[in-house]
């Protein structure tokens, strides 16, 4: 599958949660398959922190393929030859849609910390709009995982009337402190990092070397991201070098992955996006708005299937068990799964052959 | 119980596990209680990685106990007016005992990064030789949690005849991938604050303002320390200030909480020697230098005692366990509990009232 960028252009403002506007702006997507004469089978994919709107197919030119390429493709299990998929970059990432780098109009100059805060709700706005343009009313499911899946749950919550289904992985109804926790290491690695310049540095400043402060806080992420039996599993004890054990810097195995992963990570991700997102995470709460939790999941309309795996040490199976249960509570079509697996949260990128078969199923 | 802080000193050299050797070496411990006459009430205490020989008591002129006071004292669970009991700072430390801040004789200047890496075999074999400076070769106890059970552990194994008890709490057979890429996230904010200088930072540098390298791997630390539980009781979604939510640096309770503990630990705490203790932890195995891990744990004598916490994210409870196992496979005399606790690994610090009882019980 070949695929190209798209630029959606908006004129009128985005009212963010915060009161603030943002005016003009852009959304970057990329589609995938064909839509139907009806609009019937259209599906909406949502980008996880490090994640963007490449989800499926290859570019011109490169080799890896989107973030989501074994479930999204034809045959697969979101067929690109049954539906028609749209995944947009978020308002505030560094991937195309407006964020933090790009020019604060009418100036030629980036926002940077002039940028507003935004949140789970501003990013989903933002996507209406976009579907609006596209001239989408009605969706056949929404689909995400981690940052992704709270977009699910929070479009369920705000626009009942969009989705047939809702589909939600490893994600939770409020982002608990112990997450936050693992994303204020990436705000003081950065904001410490001289480099970073109090947001200042020239644009492609980290190109070549990257940001150890992103690289950092990035290390954290990683260990969030996978869980004690996959290290094992991935690493073990084992060396880099054998005279490592008694040189001060002889790396283990999973140091060198560590190393590796989270320079290259800094090389191409922006760290102000980066802030903006994880405090978008942070803010993340399904009853913001609302009198209570159960008042926010008793507007879904959706059929909603929570999916959580048991080993996420980032957004534990309780999490979505607990959205579940008050879904339940009021008699809502919903389904809950705790996927066995040892790989941690990142199972909803890596562990397709796990949960895959039941997508299948829901989109049937 | 008011309490000073002794020094030893020793001019012959210390072997250590890398061939290397450390000469002449000092080590700081404080004691408590009084050694009865036939020597046979003698409780040896192992710190984790940001304690200190400062186990119990108070100094002159301050307010802040040693940080197992809860623990030991007259009528507390290692009950002064019954044992003497002993703690010393592990080689490699920044509180009185030899480390890399110490000046490397005959030069006045400190080894800095020529320090030797020093392993938990290292630290146990330097304090066999202040056992013997106090005319001591037998123990009642040997007992410490995290890296100080990984003391008791390797005291058990290494010298069988030295303990009639071995109790570890919180700690693990080998250090795995997961706890190694925590102290990944430290080694890596240290190396790269730039006022960290390669290592050649001034003595006292960091007094005032503390280091952000270090704080920030503090972070990292702090998690693992605790749990999603704890953090939910401690902090919840709180708010530092009700302006926090659409401010990009708005800070929750649990990101106020880390900054100041981790910026007060780097104050105090040196960078080096915090590296090096990192080293420690994550090259124990205490199948080194044994053919197996079952063959290591053989050799131990005394009776053993393993407590884990059900909550504990550093080393799981199923770590402890395999001890455990391992010893009944061998018939030794060896006790389990998992302490049902939500705290965390910091349990063995914080939540004594769980598991004081069992250690009163062992020592009498």
């Amino acid at each position: 599958m070949r695929i190209e960028t798209k630029i959606a252009n908006f004129s009128n403002p985005l009212y963010l949660e915060s009161g603030r506007i943002l005016e003009p702006y852009q959304i970057a997507y990329e589609t995938y398959g064909e839509m139907n004469e009806d609009k019937s089978n259209i599906v909406l994919v949502c980008h996880a922190l490090s994640g963007s709107h490449h989800a499926a197919g290859v570019y011109e030119g490169e080799k890896k393929p989107g973030w989501w390429d074994g479930l999204i493709g034809d045959g697969k299990a979101i067929d690109t030859t049954k539906y028609f998929i749209i995944c947009s970059n978020v308002i505030g990432g560094c991937y195309g849609s407006t964020g933090p780098m790009s020019p604060n109009y009418p100036s030629e100059h980036a926002f940077r910390f002039g940028f507003p805060v935004v949140t789970i709700k501003d990013m989903i706005h933002a996507q209406m709009h976009l579907l609006s343009k596209l001239g989408i009313y009605k969706l056949k499911a929404i689909i995400g995982g981690s940052m992704g899946g709270m977009q699910a749950l929070q479009f369920g919550v705000d626009y009942p009337n969009l989705a047939e289904h809702i589909i939600s992985l490893a994600a939770t109804y409020a982002t608990r402190p112990w997450t936050i926790a693992f994303n204020k290491v990436a705000i003081e690695a950065i904001r410490n990092d001289p480099r970073f310049e109090n947001g200042n540095y020239k644009k492609d400043a980290f190109k070549e070397e990257g940001l150890s402060g992103l690289a950092i806080g990035r290390i954290a992420g990683h260990i969030s991201y996978l869980s004690p039996q996959s290290m094992d599993k991935k690493f073990g004890r084992n060396y880099v070098s054998t005279d490592g054990l008694f040189e001060l810097f002889g790396r283990y195995e999973v140091e060198r992955y560590m190393e590796y992963n989270t320079v290259n990570f800094s090389k191409k991700f922006d760290p102000l996006s980066y802030l903006y997102i994880v405090k978008a995470i942070n803010t993340f709460n399904l009853s913001r708005g609302y009198d209570s939790l159960f008042d926010a999941v008793s507007r879904i309309k959706a059929k909603t299937h929570l999916f959580s795996f048991s080993s996420d040490f980032l957004f534990l199976p309780e999490e979505m068990e607990h959205i579940y249960n008050m879904m339940k509570r009021d008699n809502k079509e919903c389904t809950y799964k705790e996927i066995q697996s040892d790989y941690g949260h990142d199972a909803f990128l890596v562990e397709l052959h796990l949960f895959e078969e039941y997508i299948r199923e829901i989109l049937d």
